[in-house]
């Protein structure tokens, strides 16, 4: 019997908001697999830290800092096999993700290598979205109304199109985009309505209307914005 | 010192996809309220059910089965007045939602009535919208890829013209709205990729594509679609 693939959400970063079948899974594990950036610390090992047993296998899956695919995709073939290795020999790898796996996460280049020669199970997660609403305690989307998700990445024109066509929108990973989305949105009149945090959950949380923000954004970091002129009714 | 809101995001069904931090609060909740739809028995309960402890108080918030919004809005109104008796008195409440709370959650509209009075504090949940991506390994989006959330009851003209501009779609609470939601696919032509799932994480699971269902679709339902070539790589 060949071992399993987990796929574990893992939330937007307070350890606290695991679930409790991610709580299960990785205080069982035998081999832990994470992803690493460019050789630094693994962010999603250290929100699963304080529940992660001693002395099991771990597997960093180090992934180059690169725009060009084709670096990262050798980083998720050689994963791949590391994983292959131990599934054939009926032992489960639990992968760990930040957010949710299926939610701009990178468990799905590992997944499509390695389905359908074994079982993927994924395991959904708190996404770094609600979690931001949960800070502001600010509604994403009520009743009858549409929400847009839109990376930060966008060109400003097509950022400026997309959120002139939905009623309420998230901009995902503002980072160096910052400039771009407060130009876009202050070309709309609607800076005003904008709200941003970074870092949700964790103690470096920061919070603030989007047109009071000074200085730089981290990459993890969230616009929301609601055009509806009464989201809480 | 007046008692805290809690508004709890319970995920999507299952009780283990509880966060930690969601157990815990229900664990040593003194007052606990959950929506009851028209007095039917609470799906928020039902998920929190093995968690509450015996004896509590439990205030049931009956939302009446109306599209008017005034019912429901004197429901929020009375539930808000006994909220309030407890928070005078210093106890917390602890507030059930399905899923996330900010997330079409009608949390927001209790939050609404006692902030800024009271502290409200919101735990994010899984939403249904990762559980339906988790059950069928299915990405929402991936790297630049927008992602549109779209609620089943906006018109069929509303929903094409919505589709056409996005690169990934998850159309919300499908029920009665199914042969709608087929037809705009089929003019479309997006009909065969989409995907189909009722009741993520729960026993009565049901996941298909969309184009071979057979019969009526329950409320809690979702349609996931992505229109990019290769969501994976």
């Amino acid at each position: 019997m060949s071992g399993i693939v987990y796929g574990i959400g893992l939330g937007p970063g307070d350890p606290e908001l695991l679930t409790l079948r991610a709580h299960r899974l990785i205080r069982n594990a035998q081999v832990l697999a994470y992803p690493t950036l460019a050789g630094q610390d693994s962010f999603a090992r250290s929100i699963a830290a304080p529940y992660i047993p001693d002395g099991i296998e771990e597997i960093a899956i180090d992934v180059p800092m690169s725009q060009a695919r084709e670096p990262a995709q050798k980083a998720y073939d050689l994963a791949a096999q590391r994983f292959d290795a131990h599934l054939c020999a009926g032992r489960d790898v639990v992968a760990l993700c930040e957010g949710d796996p299926m939610f701009y996460g990178s468990f799905m280049y590992i997944a499509a290598r390695l389905q359908p020669k074994f079982k993927v199970v994924v395991i959904p997660g708190v996404t770094s979205l609600t979690a931001c609403a949960a800070s502001l305690v600010h509604p994403l989307c009520a009743r009858e109304q549409a929400l847009t998700v839109l990376p930060a990445t966008l060109s400003g024109d097509e950022l400026h199109k997309r959120i002139k066509q939905s009623e309420n929108i998230a901009i995902m990973k503002v980072g160096r985009h910052l400039d771009k989305i407060k130009s876009v949105l202050a070309d709309l009149n609607l800076l005003e309505q904008a709200q941003f945090v970074a870092h949700a959950s964790l103690s470096q949380q920061k919070i603030c209307p989007l047109a009071t923000l000074e200085g730089n954004a981290p990459y993890f970091s969230i616009v929301l914005l609601n055009r509806t002129s009464d989201p809480w009714l």
